[in-house]
């Protein structure tokens, strides 16, 4: 069997921050050859932290250097004759071009795919970009909060649960939008390449950060557009998660689910079954659900006597309730599940030293995931990929430098 | 060309609710075939909400409708000999099965892969759980909820950002860790075909739910494992997006980016350049961070004369910074730039009638996506697969119907 899922795929990358480079770092840890192409100022991700001791360096920033694993590296100007004349001669040999720029940028440097496929017509070329190849806002920007809240995720997250029409709407933690696109991407240019073994030819992938995050709320997107209701806030929350507000503990929060009736039934045996459980408003599905108001506290008032720990002991491991600690990131990196499976990973970077971060989110029995080699510095494969792949010459790759084109 | 992608591909799934039906619509809309595989009693999905006017039934769940396009449907209680067998068989001639059981119930079963791959070698056995397929978890079962909070991604969503450390963590809303889930096990399934056709050998591929969330917050989690710093709540926000909480405006609230310095410019010049804006504590991006208390009020007092529209245009559309009205779910569906890209496509389902849902995530130029059929009714290819592709009587499928078995 092949050592690696992706052995002999040829992958450049033309991105830049996240959703590019981890859809590349996706393929390259699986074994593909990705060639990571940054402007000679760098990619952003490298003047954006965190780094090390909050101490800003270009080549220090652990989210550059998590994005960027197993792939080479070369700087190069393609807004320059010089720098669009070797990306191109790269992509004649290449099965993929994954690329995060606006439609006109592509489209002004004779680099949109109409321009490029004439190179090499096997070519598959994957765009990522905030708002998509069309539509009014093809060449707008955005960041993560801008993706989140044009899709509608903020409304449904109001920062008081007792009052969310007159609380603000909150994004939340992370870079959702970016890490979704980059795994679509991934996921629709393998299913490209998997129609290209038939074809034989390659086509353009148009994913929009936008949109992968749109599937998290389909099911308000459907409801709206069946019922042609307009949800209030109050009613988003209700209608599907009641328990969405965690419960108090001695040292923390916990969350649990007591609609279901077979969950309910579990949980009045973990409480030992208080008077107030046989309460006729909390006996069904539906009155439970409106009588969360009287409900949540009582159910607090017992949760406040435990740890989190404790909570979940009781409700998971021996009620078969589905619960769990609000966990912080130092409890996440160290929980006992995450370490016996290995979902983080040691990486040891030249300039950084050590780091832990987040592993493959899937494991393969015969083709396993590996970050081969740290984050290319920047340029660092500028001689071995323009002479070795390409055939310049030393003294053009010097000259090349001193015109600013790497 | 091939007029789909993944023409050819067959798929069967034993899944449930989200994350495998997701992933397996994934491959259908695109072209593969796909046997969706519902117990007697039905995928619980069908019991799950939305339905038209509120009212339960297991033939109008939009969700379900929403998640199963494209597929053949039929039942199988998996649980009875007669129904392993009839898996087992359907098995001989797929190419992919995506399975979403607890793993100490596919041993049990006889059904974990070291069990079923004599019967296939060439398989791909796409496992989707909670909590994956190794580690003390790995027979629990996960609501969104729990999935979210175990993660740590609601520890960086408070609910008052005034105030983060004394105001419970709230959840996102919508099905984030299912739906990366589905995704990213097709993403994996895909790049495990393409392995084997070099090697022409199956494997098993493990997806936990659990996973893909993380790396949403792979910043916090490496930056965390890097200083051996346990960030605060108040830190982990401060840290990184000083814009999370939105401004008011007329009508509503909108977003804006003024951290970085070309943003801050351009605000500035769209605010009119008042007196305020030249402080010396608002010069750098450093100290605007540091003094986003008092620059937050005075943001907000111009934000507050216009409506949402207005913003936008003054703000991204003039200025160029990047910005959003905070959207819920009608300005979603009705909004110009996702009418014009077809960000949602209308389905037509015999018993529900028309909805609206998210098309694809992604834009094929050569081979579109296109969920070709309803989702199955429960039971209704039974014959056609029984009969049709493993060669069963009518007068078999009549007697398995009597017994239970589909």
């Amino acid at each position: 069997m092949a050592e690696s899922a992706l052995s002999g795929l040829k992958v450049v990358e033309l991105g830049d921050f996240i959703a590019a480079p981890y859809c590349t770092k996706l393929m390259a840890d699986l074994g593909a050859e990705v060639i990571k192409i940054e402007p000679p100022a760098g990619d952003s991700a490298r003047r954006y932290g965190p780094f090390p001791n909050d101490e800003p360096h270009p080549e220090k920033s652990l989210l550059f250097a998590y994005l960027n694993t197993s792939k080479k590296g070369i700087t190069l100007d393609v807004k320059t004759p010089l720098g669009r004349k070797a990306l191109k001669e790269l992509l004649k040999d290449a099965d993929v071009l994954v690329e995060a720029n606006p439609p006109r940028v592509m489209e002004e440097l004779g680099l949109d795919y109409n321009s490029i496929k004439g190179i090499n017509p096997e070519l598959i070329v994957t765009s990522i970009t905030a708002f998509g190849q069309t539509g009014p806002y093809r060449d707008y920007k955005a960041t993560e909060l801008v993706s989140f809240h044009i899709g509608g995720l903020g409304y449904g997250t109001p920062g008081e649960i007792e009052e969310p029409d007159t609380h603000p709407p909150l994004k939340a933690a992370g870079h959702q939008g970016n890490f979704q696109a980059g795994i679509t991407a991934a996921s629709s240019t393998m299913c490209a390449l998997f129609a290209r073994e038939f074809s034989g030819e390659g086509q353009h992938i148009d994913v929009s950060i936008q949109e992968p995050l749109l599937s998290a709320i389909a099911s308000d997107i459907i409801a709206h557009t069946n019922r042609n209701e307009t949800p209030t806030r109050i009613a988003a929350l209700a209608l599907r998660v009641p328990g969405r507000k965690p419960f108090i503990a001695k040292d923390g929060y916990v969350t649990l689910t007591m609609v279901q009736d077979h969950f309910w039934e579990s949980l009045k045996g973990v409480l030992g079954h208080p008077e107030w459980t046989e309460l006729d408003i909390f006996n069904e599905r539906e009155s439970r659900r409106d009588n969360m108001d009287a409900l949540y506290p009582l159910v607090e008032e017992w949760t406040q006597q435990y740890t989190m720990e404790e909570l979940y002991q009781k409700l998971q491991v021996e009620g078969h309730i589905p619960s769990s600690p609000v966990h912080a990131v130092e409890d996440v990196v160290n929980h006992p599940h995450f370490v016996e499976r290995g979902t983080f990973v040691d990486m040891e970077h030249p300039q950084i030293g050590e780091f832990k971060s987040p592993g493959p989110a899937y494991r393969f029995t015969e083709t396993p995931w590996d970050a081969s080699s740290p984050a290319p510095s920047l340029g660092q494969h500028n001689e071995e990929v323009l002479c070795g792949k390409l055939g310049y010459s030393k003294d053009d790759v010097a000259r090349m430098r001193q015109m600013g084109v790497i």
